[in-house]
């Protein structure tokens, strides 16, 4: 199998046949709402075909972008912020050595900034950019968010002061609106290599654009693989109507019904850590999806095994508040053998002869054993392995997921209304002009 | 102002003044019960005087240690999981760079491993540790938890097998019990240098023990300062019984008034990502002291202003399940100018004249002022910069807060049974002598 796919055999006690079958309808109407493009929000509804109408002509352009830069840059910085990042260091830290900034690698090593207003970061990232040669992507929509303006400024300022403004602007990629904005007019402006963000993909759907590919395809990684994962998954949760056959549909069921059960948070595991930012991703897609009106699952994740001795007495133990889902990856990409001890004071000579993967596939069997019988619902997704394929699918599983979800919950899945406050009441505190009342 | 402060200005119209004063005799009891050693629990009060109680001899032996090990070691290897690793690396993450491991130190990298099952994790690990110098602590209290001792194995082999037993025996610290177990037994007969982990600490409080103490030294970092943080933090919070005056006492009080009034999430939250793990290692300390008996407020935790472009749209307007602490850093340790552009396409110049800092500290309040008015109770924690001595300060703070907090939860805060289920049903899976059935 290279799929990935939905096991809910520890789910029986918390979710009937009849719950399910009963739900099913309502699954299938949000579905159709979301693909005939009649719900809410329907003017950011581009990343549904995404996959399939990506243009060859983009993919070369990043390639011919990725061949001039590499060999100049052993840093490429991401300006941006929410979804302007999330995908692109997603799939990045999911297939990167977690070493990977300590050591030579053929390609330039990801870092990221915009997303933080933190002054110390800035000084320890010019310091460091001081010793290095890099390049930078900035991803904005308008160009006026404060945090990547701030941060685009800073580093524009030093990358001009380093190379000289002329060989600057060619190690400056601006990924921007197709027409008008800021960030567009300073592209132009300076002459600066530019992408499309799609008018109708909002941020949080934009990892399978120039926004996630450009990073991805810098840090190495095929992007042609992610995009056939994702346009395999597309053929998938688009045609079929079967709970079974469609991850995305069950996986919209089960949270929902979850949910009305008085589940109000959904806590995303995984038992690899190169997972974790595939986490944060998931964060922003489902909280700024369903978190509105009032209403919507709490997004929360952990680290497993290493937060069972952290978090896992909570969950074991405490409110019964939480389901879980597990992303459970199938084969490890590496293969590392644990020495034999004759004296075996450790007591783990038990163990030799199995490999690492089996004895963490048994901590993950014993973990969902022991939350199914703490009372906690498990789902889980598994994964064959951790590639660029693989993620593809996963990306638009997620994505599709969270469309119909939304919908089921009665929200508009695809805007964030709630963003906005913070903004207007920084704005006024700042003083920025035309918010001073 | 050098110590710590709670601001609970926006706690207003979620906390009256009548419920504050209701539960201060509970408060004090709870305070009274802890100091006087009378609890549940109370065999694990050990970290109450640690700071104090704490033998120059100790920091003596570390400092040597440090001195011996670090102009051979350009990397350290903690293996430790849970309590073993995450209070030192709260405080490495905090002080440190975020960009130190591309930066060339005065003292070693520390990394961490033992704390997941990942095989590619570990393979990566390897084929780093093959081209850096290093050396490493193993930090168990038994010597038989699964994932620290499968690690010790593998690292173990390849130390030896890189600079022979005798070379790689000089380059390894054991942190175990004082008398027993598999950990002191090797330490023993492989002469490695050891120190004890006290009998009446447990790991989520440990971290003033040489388990935080000798990697926090090893980075670089002082822990005399540490120390007299957490110490000047002990006099306030054992000796004020005015919850205005001893913050600790505060925090226990607002934290069990809103979970009795059905906030069942925290989530703590900073400006600044370099206190990413100080969140973590607060999510252990109050996850598995109070998450128990059916009982607990849920840890979570954000950094922003990132995540306000990812989980903000949900704290803005999604379930009203929480309440939010604010961890707010008064000084930053350098500075940055934003530089001017006459041209203003991005309209920031508004802002010229502002330090980031300014900008970063009107992004918090106009969050606040925001989610207060979305119906979310926030708690302001001020701390006065990041640096050793209020580290120490915020690290006493929490774990006295987090024993008054559970018993007026009415629960033990210093055992966890919950951890245990997961590691009964692996060895059983894994066909562990002993655990078969």
């Amino acid at each position: 199998m290279n799929t990935i796919r939905l096991h809910k055999e520890h789910l029986q006690q918390f979710i009937s046949a009849e719950e399910l079958s009963d739900i099913r309808k309502e699954v299938l109407a949000a579905k159709q709402t979301l693909v005939s493009c009649t719900g809410k929000g329907n003017d950011f509804l581009g990343w549904i075909d995404l996959p399939q109408d990506l243009s060859p002509e983009i993919i070369k352009s990043i390639k011919n972008d990725v061949s001039a830069l590499a060999p100049k840059a052993s840093l490429f910085v991401v300006i941006g912020i929410g979804g302007s990042y999330l995908g692109a260091r997603a799939v990045i830290e999911a297939l990167q050595s977690e070493f990977a900034s300590m050591e030579n690698n053929s390609h330039p090593y990801v870092i990221y900034a915009g997303h933080t207003l933190s002054e110390d970061y800035y000084h320890q990232l010019l310091q460091m950019l001081d010793t290095h040669d890099y390049a930078l992507a900035v991803i904005s929509k308008s160009g006026t968010t404060t945090e990547p303006a701030v941060a685009f400024r800073i580093i524009k300022a030093h990358l001009e002061q380093k190379y000289g403004k002329s060989a600057a602007a060619e190690r400056i990629i601006a990924i921007t609106d197709a027409r008008r904005g800021a960030l567009h007019d300073i592209a132009k402006q300076e002459g600066y290599r530019s992408y499309v963000i799609p008018d109708n993909v909002g941020g949080r759907f934009s990892v399978l654009t120039p926004v996630g590919l450009l990073p991805i395809a810098m840090a190495g990684y095929d992007i042609e693989k992610l995009i056939k994962g994702a346009c395999d998954m597309r053929e998938i949760c688009t045609t079929s109507d079967t709970l079974e056959e469609n991850p995305a549909l069950m996986y919209a069921a089960i949270r929902n019904i979850l949910y009305r059960k008085g589940r109000k948070v959904e806590i995303l595991e995984n038992f690899v850590p190169n997972l974790k930012y595939i986490s944060e991703w998931w964060k922003q897609l489902y909280g700024e999806s369903e978190g509105k009106e009032g209403k919507g699952i709490l997004p929360h994740s952990l680290s497993f095994t290493t937060d069972l001795h952290s978090m896992g007495q909570y969950v074991q133990e405490g409110e019964r508040l939480m389901f879980e889902t597990v992303i459970s990856v199938a084969q490890p990409r590496h293969q590392v053998t644990i020495p034999s001890d004759p004296q075996n004071l450790d007591g783990i000579n038990y163990l030799l002869g199995k490999t690492l993967t089996e004895i963490n596939h048994n901590a993950e069997l014993g973990t969902i054993l022991a939350h199914v019988d703490g009372g906690v619902p498990v789902l889980r997704i598994e994964i064959p392995t951790v590639d660029e394929y693989v993620l593809g699918q996963l990306i638009y599983f997620f994505e599709f997921a969270c469309g119909v979800s939304g919908y089921m919950l009665g929200v508009n899945p695809f805007d964030q209304p709630g963003v906005e406050a913070y903004k207007k009441n920084m704005f006024r505190l700042l003083g920025k002009p035309g918010y001073e009342k």
